[in-house]
């Protein structure tokens, strides 16, 4: 937890009061936080501002805004994945968000467990959401969104998001060419469930406009190859 | 598992015989291996091999060699990590691993906290590297070394593995430097704990011929930051 987010209710007036169970366990044990410190804190979905703390008690915190600090800025990516097991979902939406992308989709796919689709986790979102937003420092969520019919969200609503300016790339072991690196365009992702997406939905892909690119030898993981490939997309 | 791992012992006749409970309960649940069936196989620090099955029994899975395959190249890059959180270990040994990484160090810290280092983790990171380098492909396992005295470290053992071809990045936060991509020549990488190294431990690396190097405004957990930095160092 790098900066406290706190809901725009809770700032309305000239001192805030941080009251989340999770947020204060962590300031006290982590940070053992004392009056007078220093705290960054955001507004969620707005400005991000460095605080003094005006007061520590067992149920809140009172902290004053000092002075505004800069909101990082997202990568321009529409990261689109394969829905992953539960237990990867909630590191993977996790790391998407510390890493700063603008837009996450679940999408179904061959080799999804139809199991996967009826997790708690999906409820949970936006707890995680939280998370990779504080362990950042950022204050705006991505938009999320779900497809579970991989064929009607191929034809229909990835083409849209496609132009000359914004391509989209899926990676796929065997395609000849490699994964760009340091570009300077937005762009889309596609990242495959484990054991990949199968021949049917790859060709499908390029039919409507993915460049299959490959990430050489090695095969990484879903959360590892996310963090891997948008390390080297944007620099 | 993209690879079964075997022990060069289990490979001195002919036919190959898989015992291990792990490998045998993962070839049957997810792959459900029938005798015929093509399976790429490797030897520990050996070949990497095209496999036809020839048995399947509860116990033991036989297989007949029928060509060799290349073994992925490592990225020529010495990893220095502060000893994380022992949840944290495991999977940084496993994406390092699998990502290719030539040597893994750990390194104790200001901010490690003493008690990571009595994990019994520790004494199972070489199954971690086994699982690290069958999702790789892999059969090669990285140099792992262990450090827990920072000083002395980092005066005597660090400077011999910096030269002006091989280059030592340290991840810092407030650096003014970028972190370098696509380079093409080796390179040593130190990534800090959880709240980073302390401004003496970053002065003392500075002293002893590391570049400190900035990722820019997002602060990531250890495990997402080390697969986006090799991402971006190597391409």
């Amino acid at each position: 937890m790098n900066i406290v987010l706190l809901d725009p209710r809770q700032t309305l007036s000239e001192v805030w009061s941080i009251t989340s169970t999770r947020q204060l366990a962590h300031l006290r044990t982590h940070l053992n936080v004392q009056v007078g410190d220093r705290l960054k804190v955001g507004i969620r979905e707005g400005q991000r501002y460095l605080t003094e703390v005006l007061m520590v008690s067992d149920s809140v915190i009172q902290v004053k805004p000092i002075q505004t600090e800069p909101v990082p800025a997202k990568l321009p990516v529409t990261l689109i994945v394969a829905m992953p097991r539960p237990k990867v979902l909630r590191r993977l939406i996790m790391d998407s968000v510390t890493i700063g992308v603008e837009k996450i989709v679940l999408l179904h796919s061959y080799r999804v467990d139809k199991s996967y689709w009826q997790t708690p986790f999906l409820q949970q979102i936006d707890q995680y959401v939280t998370l990779g937003l504080e362990q950042a420092g950022d204050t705006v969520a991505p938009k999320i969104e779900i497809y579970k019919r991989f064929k009607p969200f191929v034809e229909d609503v990835l083409p849209t998001w496609i132009t000359a300016e914004r391509p989209a790339y899926v990676a796929h072991p065997y395609a000849d060419i490699s994964m760009p690196n340091a570009i300077t365009h937005a762009c889309t992702l596609l990242i495959g469930p484990e054991g990949g997406f199968i021949p049917y939905e790859i060709e499908l892909l390029e039919k409507n406009g993915c460049q299959a690119v490959s990430l050489g030898n090695r095969i990484l993981r879903t959360e590892t190859a996310i963090s891997y490939i948008l390390g080297r997309l944007f620099t």
